[in-house]
């Protein structure tokens, strides 16, 4: 099986690398010079534009940061045109539903494959091929890309043969991961405003009720107050939190506690913690209550 | 060590039965009869009234409904006042921070020991003496009651000298655990209301990132929609968001998970869901997004 | 007529003064001297004590700050039980609905008639006579009050015979007093955020749209972000909020609203701004979006 | 002065009827035929395209539905394009800041002067051209609209030079109306939650501290529970309620109010309300609390 792949960031690297490793051949794009540089270094095919890595592949995968980027590299960019008809395009990103299903016309009218793959996991999951892969398209394509799949991930899930729908797990799955940083910053703020430290907290609830990696990662950056390097960045998680909105919207589905975090992440935008870890939410909760410090 | 128990409900009554087992000298107390009886047939004394179980003892816990039930039973019932100074008393129930001050003022004046320690963990961890306690109090006071924590749980959480401290630290907990479920139930929703079930939401998310207890069992229900019978009841978590909210008023500490929390189980109370188990809040995301229909 | 007239702050102070002016024999107790000398110095009998004030009087007026108050005075002071059986009670304070279903049984043990008559408008109204009064109570009683409501209002409202109906319709207005607050607030900082001076569009939308007075008045002070002297005190609103939760949560209406208003208040007070003006609640919006600075 | 005038709807029709009355010429376009022809037989030309309509005028007024609707006929229908370089554009829709943004974009291109002025009032207040009409733009195209300006409405208000500032103005105006029937709703349920017809409450409410037509109109609606005909239909409320959140969103505002509406509306729009009056919104207070009955 002949791979295409575009966007090699922190997740997308480590993700080709896998696939390299495990003997597809791949062409590869980036936008920046240095990861296509070092796959190249292990055998994957240095493209120089979108379209040339697309060309002949029988798949091409897309790990690229939001809808913009997707559209920019993938249609206006050339690589779906440079497809052959019946070639597979497997969009790994976090993006819309408005997206998704632009793409899915898109691929629809040029006679690809569309199937949406998001993923659970950070980088260290991706760099052990660990990943959860929410999938959603055709049965039989998600068949044809099951080799590929095992490569990157722990176990794939699928979601139906709307591609969309991969898309609504995904952010499904961030809102309750915010959900999660929000509900420790509360708990966390409320026991300090009594005198408990916030870390004497959050050490005991993430090793008894919520030992799970969602509460011990960020709960522990909670608890220092250290949100550099950033992880998986707030502004990152802000705009997730959006699509999510957006998809409750197009469904009638409120979501009260999606609307607190939407407030609450704009408060922190407006604080200048964009660029910090996605847990310097905890912030606002100290902030409101009066018990912010500078954090170390 | 000679131990008063008052209070043998779904979690007192493997609790005291545990200290039981263990080797402690216990006279038991109880609203109604049959829990009495059954720890006298394994060898406690079977006090007539909570004074009477308070007599002589060294330690009295107490592991009552709520505030009410515990002050009439402590205060009013004159358990309080049978116990000889200097005696520890231990209310491990989930209690206000209001009344915890008010249970504290009492033993001060009494010459008692006063010890918040509730706890984490359902009937079944109760059972195999695997609850996490948490616990606070004068650190020499503490120490006298390890041997008889060490029965009860597989750890002690220590929370400081202020007895209320504790309460706050469940309080919190607490929260969290509504919110873990709150989460789950807008997330469900919303994938529900683009045509992906939401049991094949919670079963992937509680497989994977959110695999931990608190969101397994709840999640369960909640995916397949049974709430009978009812494990924790949706009104008990009503009372311990009402008291969470209101620890954070004292500290000015403003919750906006905590007050969507409310109006959820309000709308859950209006709606007659108060005696069903707590994951049938997941019923008023549904309901708003027009999405339930009548559950197994 | 013959009236007791407990409190004398400054909703009860003026109240008094015009009933004295219209004729009636008035018996006055304040917790400080300085307004009943005032009074008595217009023909009042100064009483030394609640008690002193409710003998043999017809009415006995009530108008203390809260619930806490109004008990001490009312209850412990001994005021209700030195009226005379059959005589009326008239509490036309801002008090929880819990405090007063426990007047009204206090006065039924006594036999006493008990009315609630809480008030809408501030001081100047107060003055003028102009005052709204809600009253509940029985149709008799409220008919025998009618010439001393004709003087302290400009129209009774009634909502029938249950005295705490009252205090719900009030509880209900100051809600939407602290909505409309909030509703400034956040559109201003809206505008505010785009570069539009916040006093524009006040300036605009309570001359246009929104020009009445519970928008014109707290409408200026955010405009010109002025909080001193406070014409109704941050802390008092944050009180009223409070009591108005209550009274949805023994009804089980969710009341979303009053929940951002609630945290919002938590917020202000927690910044120290609990003795400003009710206004000062605009400081939240403002300081969430990064856009406060200073006020004049 | 000769006018273009787009979109003759319920606003529009008023709007360009009272222009033509007084004496302005008027080239009319409409995507139904008849009010053009209502306005043709009082001496407007009926022009048989957008572009028709703009050809030659000095000021082309555009009053459509929302930003499609808007784009479609000014950029895509080729409105824009025909006018004489110079000319100006008024837009008096309420549309987002984003299209603002875009249509000011085209205008410079094209060497057109932009406007933005929607307004407040509804039809009977356009009928009798005493609108308040909020304007952005430069001064000097402002100084020399003013005669027009004068014929629709009784007040402009200017709120600078960037056009978009009104449209946030408007945004914000918008809000502040449905947190008016927002905070109705639920003082209306807690009265009826307490056995006090909410009827009751909300005719003294709105007769006292709160007699001002946003408050009088919506809550005599919401006091009778009836919502046909739609004087304002609740998805267009929907609508106006997500550009004030994307607009707090641009400009990092959090804006909880907001938040609780946005959810309120999808849940009325989840229940098939989307065609009522905006006042059906308080339809989702009385259901949450279980205390909805069938309308009248």
């Amino acid at each position: 099986m002949n791979i295409g792949f575009l966007g090699l960031g922190t997740m997308g690297a480590p993700m080709a690398r896998n696939l390299l490793d495990a003997g597809f051949a791949l062409r590869v794009w980036n936008r920046s010079a240095e990861p296509v540089d070092t796959l190249a270094a292990h055998g994957a095919f240095a493209a120089s534009s979108p379209a040339q890595a697309a060309l002949g592949v029988d798949v091409l995968i897309a790990m690229l940061a939001d809808d913009d980027a997707s559209r920019d590299v993938l249609v206006d960019g050339g690589a779906l045109a440079a497809l052959t008809p019946g070639a597979i395009v497997v969009n790994m990103a976090t993006v819309s539903l408005a997206f998704a299903r632009e793409m899915r016309a898109h691929c629809e009218a040029l006679d690809l494959r569309y199937v949406a793959a998001p993923v659970l996991g950070r980088v260290n999951v991706a760099q052990a091929g660990k990943l959860n892969i929410l999938a959603a398209g055709q049965p039989n394509t998600l068949d044809a890309l099951a080799p590929l799949f095992d490569v990157l991930g722990q176990r794939t899930w699928r979601f139906g043969d709307a591609p969309e729908n991969a898309n609504v797990v995904k952010l499904a799955s961030n809102f309750m991961i915010a959900s999660a940083i929000e509900s420790m910053s509360e708990a966390a703020a409320l026991a300090q405003g009594h005198g408990v430290a916030g870390s004497d907290f959050l050490d005991m609830i993430t090793t008894t009720i919520f030992n799970t990696p969602a509460y011990t990662g960020y709960g522990a950056s909670i608890s220092k107050q250290v949100f550099e390097p950033a992880g998986f960045k707030l502004s990152l998680g802000a705009k997730d939190v959006r699509l999510a909105l957006l998809a409750g919207e197009a469904a009638n589905v409120p979501m009260p506690f999606a609307s607190v975090l939407r407030d609450n992440h704009l408060d922190s935008l407006a604080h200048g913690e964009g660029q910090r870890d996605w847990a310097a939410l905890s912030r606002v909760a100290l902030r409101r209550a009066g018990l912010a410090t500078d954090e170390t």
